[in-house]
């Protein structure tokens, strides 16, 4: 199994993803590409603490990406 | 679906665009490429809570970019 | 030998990943691809000593990553 | 419509080059290729408020751009 | 003579590793490919002169390293 | 015209190279590639306003430049 | 000419490179590669005016390489 199979395994689940910089995104996980560019759907976005709410989806690009997690 | 065409079904919407180092955008999405430069019309900037307004086109170099969300 | 060839002997195994920004993670190593993206199971991340444990899989950016040690 | 083409429809006129680091530059756009390099005519480099006339050419490296705007 | 092959000469030798950041390690080559990415045997690693010893192998990320010495 | 081509036009001439970081070089311009390496001779290398004159040739790494002026 | 082979000139011969982070290299180059890998031999490091001899080869990462001179 490679890494990105495993992220297949949740498309269409909520995931946790740690960006650079302490701003981190829940959501559910609608698409990514090779680089880890990601597409969220009923993202939160949290910073310190802090939560905003996104509409609609949310494009996270990949090389801001620490982590993903479910 | 791939990111870059949930990006598609943006087109000619506003976007806001968040950037490194504490800047945003808001804007309507007139082009994208694979690298993720996007080219914003009626584009407002925003840092630390000042609004500049941009007129024209603004094209925001891709790997400056850390989320693209409607 | 190659580098990712070690990582071969380390699958299914517990490791130590150091990330760049102070955090590390421990967990059972499931899938890497060459450019380091990591897959682990039953990690759990420290961030200045404090313990928090991921369920699931924890998808490591490999550009992220300082070391992986068993 | 592509962002490179965008770009083209600025050459020859006047641009604000927003740089990494809070440096800015304002010249005519005389050249430009797919790595966002840039060739600058009449510009006019801002730091901190402070206005550096620039004569001949100034080459601006793509990498170090954070965004273009006329 | 190119700089990989200088660096196979310390293969199954003890080297010094410098690291972006502060980090540093010993311990003896085993593996390398074209990133520089190293594998190190019986390593030690050294932050703020507290040396902390490595069992089994480690894996260092070339983009990480910022020199290797005998 | 590409800025390459532009930078072309400055070989063998006095040009000011701005580096990141606060270094700053002025020599004549001897060699370039299409990484933006370049090569001067007579440099004199300025940081915080001390020069300190080169001699021989100073090759300059691409990605740590900022921008090239005559 | 180019600046590698610009660099093929100073080959055998000893050479100052200026690395990112305030280090800095003397030493005789015995090998470089496309990516400003560099092997110096006899070489002695200086970080904030401590100079630090290395005996061996040292191999520096081009990546953490600001310029070399004679």
């Amino acid at each position: 199994m490679k890494p990105l199979e495993a992220l297949h395994e949740s498309l269409h689940k909520r995931v946790l993803v740690e960006m650079k910089g302490g701003r981190s995104f829940r959501g559910v996980l609608d698409a990514y590409d090779q680089h880890l560019n990601l597409v969220l759907s009923s993202a939160e976005e949290v910073v310190a603490e802090e939560v905003t709410p996104h509409s609609g989806m949310t494009l996270l690009r990949g090389d801001s990406i620490v982590y993903i997690s479910p």
